[in-house]
């Protein structure tokens, strides 16, 4: 049998590994919850199991798996493969997690940022494949990002450039799991969204998110661009703030490495239009005058 | 004769001219007020003059002058030379400042940003020719910067990268030159420090700085540093203020490019450890707690 090649992307909620065969062509995928609570040992076994499953599914063995890349949020040592300390895995300190994953599954890991690998992908293959500057955000649990300039990923001094959920976008702001308070992603990942919206009712806001509140006990981010689009007036304030929060950063962007194309991946996109029409809205408005340089 | 070059530095306050030899070592250099309102015809006369009067004192002509590099401002159409609007200078719209100087001084001229060509100065021959990875600020009038990643300097995809004075760091807060709501140039400029001081005063600050404005009829950034070295309290709020909206830039970067050092230049760092020793202390406090990354 040829070999080969297994991707995981290692996340605050799910784990998803993908198999590749030699030309890097995808097999088949599988996702599950990363469950970072019940520690290290415990999270690496299970995504073993994960990888292993993929493996048989489609008839290969162990010895067939030439390499494996990993994606983890950062800051991390990568050079090294470890996971210093995650703003949403406390668990996860110090954590080898690239030579505990090799060693689950007895083929040499390589560990990078899980965003700087995704922008990668896209600048490569996918939307940013006909420019040569590009800055990619990924909105989920947490927001990352990757930078792309003059054709070459930016990895910064020491490996852990383009942490662009923590630019600080309101001084004194909400406090972030990072430790620093007022960055994007304390108010525009799907937790923070999910979070404001379920403040704002617990605070007497009105909102058909209340009965959802009441129903299922949480709000998800999910819920609040569903309730978005049957036209909830909360749903649209908080949105609008998502939005703003996240056209700030890309004006910021502009004015640091000045990409031809801004791109947004991760679950939060779902939201489609009603959220990027927003962001363009807020950076149209919010943007220098002495040069207009929003396109799309 | 052999040749020489010359170097202009055309700022909103000052344009600074230098006179180099064949090895690019500096022979002499003068300066003289830019007078931006006198309109740019007056402006390049002015500026030729100043030129003359440099290669006439080092004993060339005219024919000596191999080639003209000048540093201007953001945002302005650097590969042609253009000069499309200035935060700080109104009058120069759409202006072809390089063929306008070239043919003043009958030499071929280069049109590049000014901090950008600052950066790489300092980055080749100053307090970066250690490192790859830097970040540059130039703090004057106005609020420039300059990025060098893995040893080369970022121009961004339309040439405009770096202007790290329009980072909006305060949402809807004041109005900067540019058009935009809560730069950091509208805060920590030697222009909006000084402002920032007048306003007090005149809003009802008690401060030493009341009788310069009483007997000046204005406030400059140096009165200002003159009195906080003194121990006057506004004094010290003004600095406060300046250094945390600085040290919030500098954190943004850190997550942005991730430099291995972080420079300051221009007429600010007058101000010295008062200002510097500020900006790290405000760095510190506010910089995430996922990793300590102030090294000096």
């Amino acid at each position: 049998m040829s070999e080969a090649f297994i991707g995981i992307d290692f996340g605050g909620s799910n784990t998803k590994a993908g198999l590749f065969d030699e030309n890097i062509d995808l097999l088949g995928k599988d996702s599950i919850p990363t469950d970072s609570d019940s520690g290290p040992a415990n999270v690496v076994k299970r995504i073993g199991r994960q990888c292993r499953g993929l493996i048989e599914k489609f008839g290969f063995s162990n010895e067939d798996i030439a390499a494996i890349g990993i994606g983890t949020p950062g800051p991390a040592d990568y050079p090294n493969g470890i996971v210093i300390k995650s703003a949403n895995m406390p668990n996860f300190k110090n954590t080898p997690l690239r030579d505990m994953i090799a060693a689950e599954l007895g083929a040499p890991a390589v560990l990078e940022n899980d965003a700087n690998v995704a922008c990668w992908g896209e600048f490569t293959e996918g939307a940013g494949k006909d420019i040569s500057d590009m800055v990619f955000f990924t909105l989920g649990t947490g927001i990352g990002g990757g930078i792309v300039t003059q054709g070459r990923l930016l990895t910064g001094s020491d490996y852990n450039a383009a942490e662009l959920g923590h630019i600080i976008i309101h001084p004194d702001g909400r406090l972030c799991g990072c430790g620093q308070k007022g960055c994007v992603e304390a108010y525009a990942s799907a937790t923070w969204t999910a979070a404001r919206a379920t403040e704002a009712i617990e605070t007497g806001a009105e909102s058909s998110l209340k009965k959802v509140l009441q129903e299922k006990g949480e709000i998800t981010c999910k819920d609040v661009y569903e309730h978005l689009a049957k036209g909830d007036e909360l749903a649209k304030k908080i949105t609008d703030e998502t939005a703003k929060a996240l056209a700030l950063v890309c004006i910021n962007m502009l004015h640091t490495t000045e990409p031809s194309r801004i791109v947004f991946a991760g679950g939060m996109i779902a939201a489609g239009d009603a959220l990027l029409d927003r962001i363009k809205h807020y950076f149209n408005e919010q943007i220098w005058t002495l040069k207009k340089l929003w396109k799309r």
